[in-house]
């Protein structure tokens, strides 16, 4: 049914307008700001995005000096939260820790009108909640970076400079994507009037799901599972053939080639050389000339990304709650953005249920 | 401009099919799963309606009867839950502490295929962690009935048999309502295939601003600000002339009048009678009058909820609670839906930011 093809999912539907973020699918080009990633990835650092994001202008080097020391000050959690994380179980699902300690954050310090303070603090503190809970208890206040911080309390150790930079890249990658599932999300719960924390926690929710966030810990997956690249190309033929779907490849706006994708496949390749390790590499690469051949689709964002992580020596389940490490200044943004003209998201549905019953009483 | 006004918040705009509700602008009426909530509210329970939603058809006698024993079972609370509110302020807002009881339980009884369990699980357990967390810790077995239990606690005492029904028939009345802003925030996170907590909380969240859910609150701290019916429509003549926001009138989808609004309004009157106070709804009458004349502005369902509620003896700041205490069903019934025929809901941006700028690096 034609019609219904055209309005599932809101696929191509105008929900607003927005400053932040040009997806330009014709280009297969990526503004944020005005700004392109192809100038962004190899010139600024995250906290440079990071600020420009949620400022809407880039910092200038003494703003960048001060935010900087602010995020790492910021990682300091309150009492009652680390209370919290406690009785979180340890065999949580990472993204649901995160998901709470956002929520309960909330409660410990509750909005009082200054967005931009909360948005700095959820950058700074999210990351240090995860990892109390893991029992990584350091702040590490020698790392300035928020790069070099993930990393360095991901792998218990002052990380290389090719890997701090390679994370530092992702995580400008990552930052933002225009009305995607969870940013969404975030701006339907701003547009009640709601609290920052309310909207931030459902952006943490739709980022979970696999087919959004959690693509690239599938991905990996998916590319453990196979020891040669001639076993991934005949894996994936067959999965294909039983219909499965393969995470990590093609895009609701994209149509031919997702332009972060080149720039993170990169990254993967120049640190599969450092650490001589080709084989999964050329694995991935299999996967995907099978999936150009087979299905026309092209990797996107996560499919490369979770081998650059994986290269970094980051575990697979923490892919996912780095990409909110890095969306959140997105959401940030679209949250200011969506406060600063808002309307109520609402739409409506196509009923297709029964007509008028009478109710019987029991 | 035309467009932007079409466009703007999804007004009209059709998001998917749904076969659990219809709600009919043109014959001011609301279906749930085909069943008029003019038939629901004089002859169903809530409990009935909760079935009805979740599982799609009225339930039999016995079903009834176990249901309704698995709602009081489920009640109890795991001890990592009770631990977790342990260290929420006091002084937190009671929907941030329901948007993290949710989000806690996800970790500590995370998603296992089961879904309508989740379900059952958060309408019985969401309001049992509210009240722990308020210090009420008595599970109150012998209140069969939801709309008795959440009395009861509340008033702690066993409530009149006029504010138990009253509270049913609230509790019918907001347990559905199509595509609203949180119902569409909950088939959103679900949308990425993310898990049953993720896309409550999410609910939550969107229910909390006051241009949803959290209206009734505001509504009800309107109508006490003013002593007389006089004094209540020159305040609100002035309110309107300083453009002023006024809570509980109009919706996006009525045009002339809510059909939920008179039922709860005739609650309201005859509540009012029986405790021999008129004054207050006399207010809210003339509020209703002025919005009318000056706005062409009928009330919605919070705005004699609200009323009714505190007839009842419910503070104000448990309102908003209670409609997620109901409306959970609702939501589970769309997250149901959504999953059980998925499309990824991700619409597009109309971009009106610069265009391309160069990077300079600092």
């Amino acid at each position: 049914m034609l019609t219904k093809k055209k309005t599932g999912g809101l696929a191509g539907i105008v929900a607003g307008d927005s400053a932040i973020c040009l997806c330009n699918a014709d280009e297969e080009s990526l503004l944020y700001r005005g700004y392109s990633i192809d100038d962004l990835a190899p010139h600024a650092s995250f906290e440079e995005v990071a600020w420009l994001l949620t400022r809407g202008s880039p910092p200038t080097r003494q703003e960048l000096q001060s935010y900087r020391q602010n995020l790492v000050r910021l990682r300091a959690l309150p009492k009652p939260l680390e209370a919290i994380l406690d009785n979180i179980p340890k065999n949580a699902n990472k993204m649901d820790v995160l998901r709470t300690a956002c929520s309960a954050l909330g409660t410990i310090e509750s909005e009082n009108n200054h967005q931009i303070e909360i948005a700095d603090r959820l950058i700074a503190a999210l990351p240090a909640a995860l990892f109390y809970w893991q029992n990584k208890r350091s702040l590490l206040e020698n790392e300035e970076t928020h790069a070099g911080y993930l990393l360095h309390q991901i792998i218990g150790k002052i990380p290389d400079e090719i890997h701090r930079r390679c994370i530092d890249v992702s995580l400008i990658l990552y930052a933002e994507h225009e009305f995607n599932a969870s940013t969404f999300t975030v701006r339907t719960i701003a547009s009640t009037l709601s609290d920052f924390y309310s909207a931030i926690c459902g952006g943490i929710g739709a980022l979970r799901g696999p087919l959004h966030g959690g693509a690239n810990e599938a991905a990996m997956e998916l590319m453990q599972q196979f020891s040669t690249p001639r076993q991934a190309e005949e894996g994936i033929r067959q999965m294909l053939a039983e219909k499965k779907l393969i995470m990590g490849f093609g895009h609701r706006v994209y149509t031919t080639r997702d332009p972060r994708s080149d720039i993170i496949k990169e990254w993967a390749r120049k640190l599969c050389s450092t650490i001589e390790d080709e084989r999964l590499f050329a694995i991935a690469e299999a996967i995907e000339n099978r999936m150009r051949k087979e299905k026309q689709l092209f990797p996107n964002l996560d499919f490369y990304s979770a081998l650059a992580y994986h290269f970094c020596g980051i575990p697979t389940s923490l892919f996912t709650p780095f990409f909110v490490f890095s969306r959140l200044t997105g959401w940030s943004a679209h949250l200011i953005e969506q406060r600063s003209n808002n309307k109520l998201i609402r739409p409506i549905s196509n009923y297709i249920g029964p007509t008028q019953h009478a109710w019987k009483p029991l």
